[in-house]
């Protein structure tokens, strides 16, 4: 297995390498609050007698896990609090590949990089699967890639990074070919808070044993470090979830679950619904700047993203460090999430500069730079 | 892979549901006070601003890892910070079996149970190597066990559960033994701060490329929590290291790394100096009653724990909870570390009624139960 720096480490470092100022749209790292009782729990837990500071259960808090499984619905015994959803997706995967149920992953594309990555890590075979223009799910295509050694679909929703939000219907039929060839569905649901179209229900109102649900409180509570994720887990798949995480971790950081717990168990819904509007008017104000650049891009309905088509300039690594030097705005090139969008470019609305952002594109582009 | 609950787990339920006052040394948890800067430095952290609150570094802190590898006398790109001394090992092992040099793992007997059921994870295969009758290492058993399909042998020193602090000698000529079949050796460190003889050496003066040594700060700061570990990998090794660890994590923790850089920082040897003092204070005090018990017992070397024997009483899960319940006093079965100590039953040192647990021990077998 080969160490390959991840893109956007790279655009990143680039990006505070260069000269002049440079807007950073790389990352997916919220620039906003995280729940005042957040940081109230994390004073309070510094206080906390020696016992407090020692392992927590291996598959979490039991309160923090309690708290979970009552807002989303389900018996505790199926949740695994995980580090980070980076964690929970890795076990879930590794569920579906372990079971001599074929070592094929169905990845949709354009696809978030961890997948086809744990994919490789866990010997299977990630094979991408076109999507719809607007990035929702292309039902028959799926059915046409699924065979006999289909053991797993990974879908994403509100994706990173089309931003689309995926129609209930759609997945219901997804989890239907997955028990025609005996594969599991994962649902990494991270962005659910970020549900701008208003459209989005969860996977688990399926209540299907083939599918997981995977989620945590990075982008919800914009604390991206403190790495508390979960997994919803059918009855039978969560004792190998449980037993790997288990091997791999012993457990996740308790000042970090006890500071989420707090934070989950007594923040009000205002707090998500402002995040959420703050990052609406980005995505207004971002989109009316491209409107003005002439660029193509799509509005997401959920999540953080805008993927934009700037005319004669595909979204290369080479291209993106040309807007970091000459523009002074760092995205991502599309080609790091697959084929579909190689052209395309995507930009993080997690800076309140978004707006200026996208006006330093206009101005860039109403220069007319020479085609690449 | 079966889910099985850990056998200390079990242990520790039982002792907890018991209808009686028990004094529990079942799990390696400190029961001191962790450094003050570590508290200091999480009220600290709980104030810091929102991008203080995203992903750290993959591989770990860039300050964290520079003051590890400052105090290890190694190069900062060789350290990996995980989450946790599990971790570390679970990344050290899999790059070792993962390399098509076999599938074998030597592991010492008595083992410490995650090893066998990491290297099972790993689709590995573990072959328990006899130890000598204090602990210390066989290196003619290694030799012997060693063959072209061993891609792998983990070493702990000092040893949990024997508290044998290894030779360097020893350790050196096992690295021979590795490189003559093509294995690397995994040394874990975890307990190198409670080396109660003196006579503790790193396997990093080895300066062997065949050598990943871990370790953490669950155990010398007293926060088994906060998940906070090392694998110093060597140069050939350490790409494949970061590139699992984040692939399966992304990143550790940050409010954790935070806390104990600024721990590593700024505690003085003091602090260490006496926790390791307590620790010696209670195996005297343990030892005493135990002498006055008649059991048989080794003396630890180092980290915190003390393998009793008594007469007629094995070390079994049976025996465990009965000693639960007629004495007062919880352990973990011998039969839970391989099979070279299955008479034997492990006592932690991490409660201050140490010696009271003995004195109950000496109480109870002076009243000679029936033989099990």
């Amino acid at each position: 297995m080969e160490y390959e720096e991840p893109k956007f480490f790279h655009v990143m470092q680039y990006a505070a390498a260069a000269a002049g100022d440079v807007i950073d749209m790389v990352s997916g790292n919220p620039d906003w609050e995280p729940p005042a009782a957040l940081r109230e729990a994390l004073r309070e837990y510094a206080d906390r007698p020696p016992a407090d500071f020692q392992y927590p259960p291996s598959e979490g808090l039991r309160e923090l896990r309690e708290v979970i499984a009552e807002r989303r619905g389900v018996d505790p015994g199926r949740v695994v609090v995980t580090n980070g959803t980076g964690e929970a997706n890795y076990l879930a995967m590794a569920r579906a590949l372990d079971r001599d149920a074929g070592d094929e992953a169905l990845l949709m594309d354009p696809v978030y990089p961890y997948y086809p990555g744990k994919t490789h890590l866990l010997d299977g075979t990630p094979t991408l699967v076109p999507t719809t223009r607007d990035g929702g799910l292309d039902v028959d295509a799926i059915r046409e890639a699924a065979s006999e050694d289909t053991a797993l679909i990974v879908l994403n929703t509100p994706n990173n990074p089309t931003g689309a939000v995926y129609d209930l219907d759609a997945v219901r039929e997804v989890a239907d070919v997955a028990a025609a060839v005996d594969a599991l569905v994962v649902v990494d649901e991270v962005y659910g808070r970020f549900d701008l179209s208003g459209s989005f229900e969860s996977a688990l109102t399926l209540d299907d044993d083939r599918v997981i649900v995977t989620s945590g409180f990075s982008k919800s509570m914009a604390i991206t470090g403190f790495r508390v994720g979960y997994g919803i887990f059918p009855e039978s798949h969560v004792d190998d979830a449980k037993t790997r995480h288990m091997l791999v971790n012993v457990a996740g950081a308790r000042p970090s679950q006890y500071a989420v717990y707090h934070a989950l168990a007594e923040t009000p819904p205002e707090y998500y619904a402002e995040s959420r509007e703050l990052l609406a008017d980005r995505v207004a104000a971002f989109t009316d700047a491209l409107d003005a650049a002439g660029a193509e891009y799509s509005r997401p309905e959920g999540a953080f993203y805008v993927l934009a088509r700037f005319d004669s300039f595909p979204g290369t690594m080479a291209n993106v460090k040309r807007l970091v030097d000459e523009a002074g705005v760092a995205g991502m090139p599309g080609e790091a999430f697959g084929t579909a969008r190689s052209d395309w470019i995507r930009f993080a609305l997690v800076t309140p500069r978004a707006a200026e952002a996208a006006e330093r594109l206009a101005d860039y582009f109403a220069e007319e730079p020479a085609p690449r």
